[in-house]
């Protein structure tokens, strides 16, 4: 901008109208979001709140517990009040329900290990170069985060696991909730939660998991540690490549379609079609934002990663996830009311 | 966290408490707020908000005056959306009162200059080590932002000229409300604005700008084109060496006292002090939160970066600036009550 422009409007100053203006507060704010980012990052990394759990409540016996200073103590913890994260009383710190239950280690629904993928080097990457993903359609980094047998999804599967163990089971006590399954397919397993949720609830099913070979490590370490790996099958390989079987209740395919295109959509479903049994279902996890893209805030902000970070990929609203299931043989498609939080479920019958 | 740890929970599943629970959603989006940081960049590089001011409604339209992608610009435009910088009513995007003000282009309010200054690479990384800065109380890289002749002080008095300029305008008025000033001193000048108000309000006034040589270039420039170049000063070096002169009747502190330790800001006020005439009055423009420290939200937050980008700054609620003056030598400290959005105003009397 030209400094001459700033003269047009200077002379004309007029306080109490300057006042009622809209100040660049907002924007500053915006800019600065990726703080917020870094200040929970740390906090995780120097476990602030499960030290304030533990009952240090000044910043001088957190910074004491957390091996750091007070002043960088005190000044991360005001930052993690303002946005909600913890409270503040006088000079005391307190968890909010959120922190108590999720960031606190000693909690059994800790997810701070989220950030070890959600933070990942390749995907910070991505997002940097966002930019350029808004000019050519698709991630700026090659294949964005698809390259086959790409580390971060050991990550993924290692740090997510927690954040997906309460929608694993809810989803797994709905799909029984509707009928039995025995013969079970888990594409993209990663984590393996959502299979092994099936198997934990029904002693009689068997869990086929695929996935690459370095991320169905993970996946089987975690069923034989939750008491089914006798009854988990692995099936290494691309989900687009790799034979299935056959004979198959029930297909459960979470947080996949959404790094992909609607026609590789269509063929993935395609496969899982022919895949399950006369009356099998797919259930299908996923981000589903309202026909309006822009609702609820979570799911439909959601397309940005996958803009940022895949070729083609997206978060479909229901109306398209239930075009690409029908395209690929489906005969019903539903969305089902059950609350999980970031996903929504989807179930198409055969 | 151990697979074992998960079993703790799962066979008591209840569905209809579990979705009374909370959910990791808010976590999730807290993790991942920067995103926000790169879509309003990505949007500011792009001219997005200037392409949508211009009568460009859908992403096809849009996307052809940026040269982008229409996919691209879809979901960016829809991030935008959720985040409140654009609107959406079916398939057409439009501006919100503060994207029209100060992101269009072609207003003269425009401040998205600012990222070249706020999300500058070193400022990041001060943030991105923010764990390491926690642990030993201040910045994990050396001087941080404070280098001497750090050329992204070049970029702060270029980028964030415009983010300033209303608020320069209204103090210079506020101060000129209660005295005129002859001859002033503008401490860490930077882009200029604070003094050039000044003396854009007071023909009789002239300016003594303090600031790096390389800084005083952009200031000088900026008072030249704004008419008052001949009524200009420049006084190069460290505001904590140079000799400024005396005689004045009013010094500027603008956004300066935050990146420094009380002793140096005090030992920086009784300099002013010392140089100001018997009346004269020293103002302050700083981020001052309340002494809770965690409101209001932007003011208090800046803490953060001080911490991350600092050895020992930090931003002061009005008792410590009021403790700083009154130790250098003024008799009587004041808060203005005047709006200046994400600053405010301390008057310091000699």
């Amino acid at each position: 901008m030209s400094v001459e422009t700033l003269g047009r409007t200077g002379d004309s100053l007029n306080i109490p109208a300057e006042q009622q203006a809209p100040t660049p507060e907002r924007i500053f704010s915006a800019i600065n979001s990726y703080q917020l980012t870094e200040a929970i990052k740390s906090a995780i990394q120097l476990e602030i709140f499960t030290a304030v759990g533990e009952g240090n409540a000044t910043s001088a016996t957190i910074a004491k517990s957390c091996h750091a200073s007070e002043r960088g103590v005190r000044i991360l913890c005001d930052f993690l009040t303002i946005h909600g994260f913890l409270t503040k009383q006088e000079a005391s710190y307190f968890l909010t329900a959120d922190s108590a239950v999720f960031l606190d280690r000693q909690s059994t629904a800790y997810v701070g290990s989220a950030i070890e993928f959600l933070l990942t080097p390749r995907l910070r990457e991505c997002h940097d170069r966002l930019t350029e993903a808004v000019r050519r359609g698709g991630t700026a980094l090659g294949e964005g985060m698809l390259d086959p047998e790409n580390p971060d999804w050991v990550k993924f599967a290692q740090g997510m696991m927690p954040m997906m163990r309460r929608s694993a089971e809810i989803i797994a006590a709905e799909l029984r909730r509707e009928a039995e399954a025995h013969k079970v397919l888990d594409v993209a397993a990663s984590h393996g939660m959502f299979g092994i949720s099936v198997a934990r609830q029904n002693p009689a099913a068997h869990i086929y998991a695929s996935d690459w070979k370095n991320v169905l490590e993970v996946a089987q370490k975690n069923a034989d540690a939750m008491g089914v790996g006798d009854r988990y099958h692995l099936v290494p390989g691309s989900a687009f490549e790799t034979d299935f079987g056959n004979g198959y209740d029930l297909a459960l395919i979470t947080n996949l379609l959404h790094a992909f295109d609607a026609p590789a959509c269509t063929k993935l479903m395609r496969k899982v079609h022919i895949a399950l049994n006369a009356g099998g279902r797919a259930a299908i996890a996923e981000f589903v934002p309202n026909p309006d893209r822009v609702s609820p805030p979570v799911a439909a902000a959601f397309s940005l990663t996958m803009l940022a970070a895949t070729a083609l990929g997206d978060a479909y609203p229901f109306t398209e996830l239930e075009s690409i299931a029908k395209a690929a043989g489906f005969a019903r498609v539903d969305l089902s009311p059950v609350e999980l939080g970031i996903n929504r479920l989807v179930i198409a019958h055969r």
